[in-house]
């Protein structure tokens, strides 16, 4: 059966996250119905690579899902993308080998968490940053979110209602850039537990603000906790950069950031 | 009288523009309005730098009102700030000599156009961009946008029902930044006319489609009619970036350009 590839690029804004849940407007259940809509056909499931929370965007989340007959790819794209108005855009649609699997084939995903760090809040970025005012401490944060990198046990930084077989996550890339008054954290793994990334973005920012007791993030994982880490940080400054599916792609970007 | 000048952020998505018109939401009205309760006083006019057009950004407004007395600064900044929740924010308040004017003393203003050039419409930055599918010949339009630099009269990118005795005015800078998707315009001026510089995005997207019979937009200038030049390009794309009042700072922002 074709097997249709999707990237798109939402603002997570006035969605319910990613994932179908009856009765709440979410991007799965949304694009579900416009494609079944355009397509003229039942779809079995679409295929994300990241279960994007509530409130968070995507510029690059990856979908497939599988179709009796290849569809006029050219005219899915335009139908799907003047019918959503800029909610939702699908950037690129092909079709993909047979048994292309958007979540297992992942071999890595970047996460990207925006701060606008003065005393003003933000105005045109209001909807995809977090406002926070107190001076924070970057050379702390950095130090911290460089400890992420490596195999750990991320049970600490779980969110609730997870159904996660394991809490063992492989960190590749954690650090920050500043550009005032933005400060971006950019967070590559092979994978990710529910909310962990807002979660360690809490954390993160407490240490900032020289909230957190304790002497690092890594006595944070030894905990295996959740009430050892900070607080969730909001949903709106989280965005999806990127989902790999090459090795040699996902090194060259580790490579670019050292 | 003291005279207060701050610095106003704002998202002109949910505003008739920048002037007050009865019965309508406007940056003027609705600021005054919160400054005359926030201060318990009444305010003859607030004065800003440049009146933009319904739809317009601005991240760098400058605005004076004189006072009876001078008012507690952090007291206003953060009372406005949380009233508007990020539609507008205040970023800067100060006292400033009694005869400052924001807009008879600035020297020059910058402002910042963006396209998003590509198939799929922008989501997170729908309501910030202009978004043009077609192909655009950005060296063309490069080098249209550099002839405008100079005194000229510009009576051909004037908007309707614009007040202003004469239409010649002094271009510093113009010209294009290519981060695809984006094309970032940015024109220096000493001044602008009504609807200006929307005027000229759209002439020189026109040019960069193949879309304008005459040879330049030095032809369009000397035809002095509206109708020689381009449409009018959408408000969302437009920001007010910056105003100078200093013209040393304004002469190095231009060598840093060149």
């Amino acid at each position: 059966m074709p097997n249709v590839k999707l990237i798109l690029e939402y603002d997570g804004s006035n969605f319910h996250g990613w994932q179908h849940q009856p009765g709440l407007r979410t991007v799965q259940g949304e694009l579900q119905r416009v494609l079944e809509m355009v397509l003229r056909v039942r779809l079995h499931e679409l295929i994300a690579a990241g279960r994007t929370d509530a409130g968070v965007h995507a510029v690059a989340q990856v979908v497939n899902f599988h179709m009796p007959e290849a569809p006029d790819l050219c005219l899915l794209k335009r139908s799907v993308n003047a019918i959503f108005r800029g909610e939702i855009a699908v950037t690129s649609a092909e079709l993909a080998s047979e048994n292309f699997h958007a979540t297992l084939d992942a071999c890595g995903k970047e996460y990207q968490y925006t701060v606008v760090n003065r005393e003003a809040p933000p105005t045109l970025e209001r909807h995809t940053t977090w406002h926070i005012r107190a001076p924070l401490d970057l050379q702390r944060m950095q130090k911290e979110a460089a400890l992420l990198v490596g195999t750990h046990d991320f049970k600490s930084f779980q969110g609730p209602k997870s159904t996660a077989k394991t809490t063992v996550r492989r960190v590749l890339s954690s650090g920050f850039r500043c550009d005032p008054p933005y400060l971006i954290f950019s967070i590559i793994g092979e994978g990710f537990i529910k909310q962990m990334v807002r979660n360690i973005m809490g954390t993160l920012v407490a240490f900032g603000r020289g909230r957190m007791r304790c002497s690092s993030i890594l006595e944070i994982i030894e905990a295996h906790d959740r009430r050892a880490a900070g607080p969730t940080a909001p949903p709106q400054g989280l965005c999806l950069k990127r989902v790999f599916y090459d090795r040699a792609e996902l090194q060259a970007a580790l490579n670019a950031r050292e």
